[in-house]
């Protein structure tokens, strides 16, 4: 691990404090995250989204405490200690974000306290949102990192315009599947689809950042994609407005020094590591 | 396409031959698979095991039927054909063979006519299933490939050695994780983490056909991991032996010729081409 990694911002800020302050008793449910991975943001969003009580552990992924380890030896974040037998106090671990969020909407279900479920009751529509889930952590993620991490050298197995034409490209599918209307992916009801890729919404301003723009025309600009980047727009906008997204996110200037190491493609997290090998996120 | 491609079987054989057959006549449950195919083993044995009433459609995925593209214009199998509106006889596509199974899993329940389910009804066992599954869709089954496609090269970024090695480790990760007793996953009860690995099983022989070995230690001769391939034995003997995977497969002449192009990495399989890319498979 360089020591570069290590420089981290500690804690997060802003309204993601707030919600991890109001979250920082202890409780039998407890997630370990770290404030700037998006895939703990992923479980965040669903614990707000649900009104779900729990305790949040800030984890330092490259300085990682001991008493978490223990719990997850792989030392993953988001790590999710779920009360298996609340009696004797004994909890197991779960990683894996769309496993913890499936779970999380599984178990907490009472209506009134935690509100409708992220997934459709229909077994055809559900199974349809898995599918889509799968496209956006198989092929919209992969493709955010490969943009990210694009350096310009003859040793480069792709283009900038290539990275940035092929994230579009997952993006553009995505849209299509969506419902006409909206706003979400499935219509009125913000469900698990969202969750999924919202994280990484939130972080789409880094291409301006970094890598000389996103590529998505500005509005009006589409020409024949001109309804699809529209759909785009009212998908982005509303999400970015939920409340849990919001209450999930720290300052741009915190993300602007966590991602520099991801833009310069120097950093060793493991997510960086596996891209640059063209292998699996982990 | 190569030509080399189209010249695959274009039928099944032996049980998987009669078990097709035995599903040949029209039903609003449709699956389009291509006999060789492991992703579609995995929804064939689903099917079988619950005992669920469907129609088997042989798909040349070289040379793809048109009714099938009107269905699933992205062309993938398997392809299941859900009767979402029986009165209107409306059929829907869904692809991706986890989400079928689980699928046909969540809506087939009636357990005097389709058994137990294949996840277990406490939500973190089922989560953590869930973990395995990943694991084999995104770590066992990709290495397979990258092992199979290998190719002695001096532009080869990997040896066969480290493909065998990588391969055998994601294998023993996923042992490790097993209950210790067995013979299942689970223990006693046969459950969807087999059948996701099932197919690759069955498909395990070809390397010693084409590779020089797959490398997993003979009886007694696994040194300080001989507990391990131990375990990995029983599995895969109760596995192997499963009804519902016997009665999927083809003869093993038929396999080879298939895998000979991915074993001389000359095939423009879908499959294939992420291998060679170093890109998730489709």
């Amino acid at each position: 691990m360089s020591s570069v990694d290590t420089s981290l911002h500690p804690h997060t800020s802003r309204r993601a404090a707030q919600f991890a302050k109001a979250h920082s008793t202890p409780n039998p449910l407890v997630l370990y995250g770290g404030w700037f991975c998006p895939f703990v943001q992923r479980t965040w969003i669903t614990l707000h989204e649900k009104n779900i009580p729990h305790q949040y552990v800030e984890i330092n992924p490259y300085e990682k405490d001991a008493e978490f380890l223990k719990l997850n030896p792989r030392g993953l974040v988001p790590t999710l200690a779920v009360p298996v037998d609340p009696a004797r106090k004994e909890q197991k671990p779960l990683y894996e974000s769309v496993v913890i969020c499936e779970y999380l909407d599984e178990v907490y279900t009472d209506p009134t306290e935690h509100g409708p479920s992220l997934l459709p009751a229909n077994a055809y529509e559900r199974a349809r949102c898995r599918i889509w889930i799968d496209h956006i952590s198989g092929r919209i993620v992969p493709a955010f990192y490969r943009f990210m991490q694009h350096q310009h050298s003859d040793l480069s197995p792709y283009t900038l315009d290539e990275a940035r034409a092929e994230f579009l490209h997952h993006i553009k599918t995505f849209v299509q599947e969506a419902d006409p209307t909206g706003p979400f992916f499935l219509g009125d009801q913000f469900s698990m689809v969202d969750v999924m890729l919202a994280p990484w919404l939130c972080r789409l301003f880094l291409f301006d950042v970094f890598k000389g723009g996103l590529g998505i025309p500005a509005e009006g600009k589409g020409g024949a994609d001109e309804p699809v980047w529209q759909r785009w727009r009212r998908w982005a906008k509303a999400t970015e407005e939920r409340q849990s997204v919001l209450d999930t996110l720290s300052e741009r200037r915190q993300y602007i020094d966590a991602y520099r190491r991801y833009a310069e493609d120097t950093t060793q997290s493991q997510v960086a590591q596996a891209t640059r090998a063209g292998r699996r996120l982990p």
